[in-house]
């Protein structure tokens, strides 16, 4: 036993990759392993309650619990994986506080990345819907919908108000229900705080592609969570399903249009792209498991398990992406790394589920569990007592408690805890008919086409005249930009349109720096500024 | 009593701001005087408990309160002020979700929109400092302490490892006192769940420009005050100060520099720079408030309170910027309000302190109130008593109370809560000598010197070699950003330099968009590329 200690490396921070870590450390001797994990964050995030963070009904900090406090042994490395060698047995991480290149090498390798969102063909969606997977998406969409708030109560335009208090939800999954709940309860009791607020006017639409929302649950269930749903003021959309967007609407398949400025997007997921560029096996997208969770090709040294890996049990059915499957999948995958290290006989997954729970916000829920089939307070209530059971850590099990308790007396807080900065040089999309800016505004941004085609109108006494048509690798918006005054046209995509979005004051600093950047524009100014030209252009 | 309602506008939502909105909705009826509160935030911060958000030891949406709920009858603007039109009184404010411009029309102005932090003449400070006034600047500053932590765990380079476990707080008044020992006690605290930080190399340096901390306390508490700090392990330097500041260093005024990576500033202030726009007399750089607190030129119409005034108390005494000095010239204010509406004496404001009061972290603090000057244990009870009893809102108080009580039972909280994304273009200062980059680094950013000169120098067997110098308007970085490949060369400031960091990302948009940017880099990799050139500046 004088070897030096094999090098287990982990790769993911939720259920499965912490799991397997806490129970690695268990089972393994310090001399026989050592252990590390990589993850983006410090932290581990209890999934199931991240819809709460919504409406800040439990303390932020207390739906997450610090890595390094939940695996004391093993070596947290906060950092993203960049590339994963097999062959070599060496990954890469994304650099830290100096740009340069760090590679972990490993002796057993544990793959637990999870799913990302993914919007390929949607065009829009990238720029305009808000996935829900982390905490940092929780509070994203938490000061989306408090800052649509603020200004629907100061708004005059009532076309603006309206897009403001509409909020789409896609995906009728327990996600998707869990957030349209929750969000809908929110904006419902805060928005009393917002005397200019018209009620009648909030929205919450919860869009799904099947014919009941809840596919995962019997649908006796599923039927009750969707009357409950509407009764509170849920617009529930069958059989149809976001295809695009843009800063003002959600596009569904239907032809449907629905005008918002908050759109929340649960589906599709795919495996990280670190993982897709891996050459092994895949089905519906996900990396085949073995029985025993080994990846294929590398038995007895890569083992995959949770959202991103193709589970099958004995009986043939597929292991679901839930925080209950992933818990069980991380006892199969220490087991048998303990197996690969010390010799004996291999564990297969063989978990068949313990039931389904899902909140439906407002002290009501679904559950299938044990047998039993209830719904309502009781079921809400059995929830609450299973995740906090489930809830590692026994300060954390008694701030939740208190939380919930406290949340039962008082209405939810509608405190915006914005910490983000501007965010620079950005693509956006836009619909065939959507005004791009209107005259009269003001000049924050400059335009590139990537792709798609706009008019250029003004208004003549009440009428609208077009003065141009721009076309890809044009530039238009500078003039206002350049002024410092208001738009003096509208600009109006013909087309479906990409367009890449200067800020004015990243503009400013290119132009100013980059000479040839600014004597691009300067140009463009000097010709739009010929009489023929009108003025065409701010 | 026809007349339409007063229109009654309030500039801030700190202290000032919010207590005469509360004073005026208990004093004016609603048919006398509509009231409308301009603030950034949709909430109001409770300053004094600011520095426990670093530690987490209460919740992060405790320290602030809704201002919505704590004002149910002022209509709140969640905006920027841009514009004060005194003669034409109309007030600019920044645009919504849409750019426009938006004009608020006023019968009575209050103006309590406090200070900011100012790095004029502080070369790199702006880039490089963190400022520490509100709930972002606190959250953002615990963020970057646990990141440092992460990296400073990981980090195998031993110089850059202090450099990331060194903290520089700049200014010994209440503010950077406590921020200092807050964060001093949250760094120790958490070190031990970082098993490879070396406990020695923590630093915690507190440099102030007098020759003792905490100058608004008498003698013997504010050197209590620093023997404790000392005790604890904060290094404090008098009589010096912090001049300027590069990502690796902090520079102060003896000539002394301290490699970090983290400086908090909390001096110097000056009003915001919309209230330097005004043709106001200012005195000490704060505009000049009446005894009735009203704006000279503009009396019974413009009234001016807290941080952003200069206010004297009839003994001639300056009233100082702390919270219950704002509250009682809130009181002045609105009584003024409520006697320009209906008539009667004005007030005049003679408020002389209650006392002072210093927190020192980790159950101590220093007092000088009711004739009492004490220090330790009784002054921090006596200060959480008086913190509780002030906070407005029943829920809150039990919220805080209940987190400093589970705060004495936990270690404090490690996650760190990022929701900020990519920053985008910037600007960065580097002292004379600094490397900017170097050999074998990645390539996550192109430089633009806007002034200075560096050099690049390239390894030879062991040797660094001259390729050239760089000046104004030059270009650096681009090849290995182009090539995706490491640095090829290093480079190094040869005077103090200012450069434009445009991120890899962004480069890349504006170089397949705007063709002219991609040529000026093409053209350049094309002429370093050139044998003379020896391939010198990736």
């Amino acid at each position: 036993m004088a070897a030096s200690p094999k090098r287990i490396l982990i790769l993911g921070g939720g259920f499965g990759g912490v799991y397997t870590a806490r129970l690695l450390e268990k089972m393994l001797a310090p001399a026989e392993a050592s252990i590390s994990l990589v993850n983006r964050e410090n932290y581990w995030v209890y999934q199931p309650l991240l819809p709460e963070v919504i409406s800040a009904s439990i303390g932020i900090m207390d739906t997450v619990s610090p890595i390094r406090r939940l695996c004391p042994r093993t070596r947290l490395i906060m950092r993203e994986v960049e590339g994963i060698d097999l062959k070599n047995r060496v990954v890469n991480v994304s650099p830290g506080f100096r740009p340069r290149a760090t590679q972990i090498p490993y002796d057993y390798l544990v793959i637990a990345l999870g799913s990302v969102t993914n919007f390929y063909g949607m065009p829009g969606m990238m720029e305009n819907a808000m996935p829900f997977r982390t905490l940092a998406d929780a509070l994203r969409l938490r000061n989306r919908v408090i800052h649509a708030l603020e200004e629907a109560d100061f708004e005059a335009d009532p076309e603006l108000r309206r897009k403001l208090l509409t909020f789409v939800v896609g995906g009728g999954g327990f996600s998707g229900v869990e957030v349209a709940a929750e969000l809908n309860d929110f904006v419902r009791a805060v928005a009393r705080n917002y005397p200019h607020i018209p009620k009648a006017e909030i929205r919450c639409v919860l869009v799904h592609s099947g014919k009941r929302i809840l596919p995962e649950m019997v649908e006796n269930l599923a039927l009750f969570a969707q009357r409950l749903l509407m009764k509170r003021g849920v617009e529930i959309r069958l059989n149809d399903r976001l295809v695009a967007a843009t800063s003002e609407k959600a596009v569904l398949k239907s032809g449907v249009e629905v005008p918002t400025r908050t759109i929340i997007s649960t589906v599709p997921s795919v495996i990280p792209q670190v993982l897709q560029d891996l050459d092994c096996a895949q089905e519906k997208g996900r990396l085949i498991a073995s029985p025993y969770l080994e990846l294929k090709g590398y038995e007895g040294e890569v083992w995959v398990l949770g959202d991103c890996a193709s589970i099958k049990t004995p009986s043939g059915s597929p292991s679901p992406p839930t925080a209950q499957h992933a818990r069980r999948e991380a006892t199969t995958v220490a087991t048998n790394i303990r197996t690969a290290i010390r010799g004996g006989e291999r564990a297969t997954f063989a978990f068949e589920g313990l039931g389904k729970l899902g909140s439906l916000g407002h002290r009501s829920a679904v559950a299938d569990m044990f047998g039993l089939r209830i719904s309502g307070f009781p079921a809400w209530f059995l929830l609450r007592t299973i995740y906090l059971m489930k809830m590692p850590g026994w300060n954390r099990k008694l701030l939740i408690a208190i939380d919930w308790f406290v949340a039962l007396l008082f209405p939810p807080e509608l405190v915006q805890l914005n910490i983000a900065t501007a965010s620079g040089i950005a693509e956006q999309h836009f619909e065939s008919g959507d005004v791009i800016f209107s005259q009269g505004d003001l000049g924050d941004s400059v335009y590139v086409i990537q792709e798609g085609e706009c008019e250029i109108l003004r208004d003549h006494d009440g009428e609208q005249k077009q003065l141009a048509i721009l076309r890809n690798g044009d530039y238009f918006g500078e003039m206002a930009v350049l002024s410092g005054t208001g738009r003096n046209a509208t600009v109006k995509a013909l087309t479906p349109m990409r367009v890449l979005l200067i800020p004015k004051a990243d503009f400013n600093k290119l132009r100013s720096n980059v000479p040839a950047f600014g004597a691009v524009f300067a140009e463009l100014a000097r010709q739009r500024a010929e009489p023929g030209q009108d003025n065409a252009m701010k």
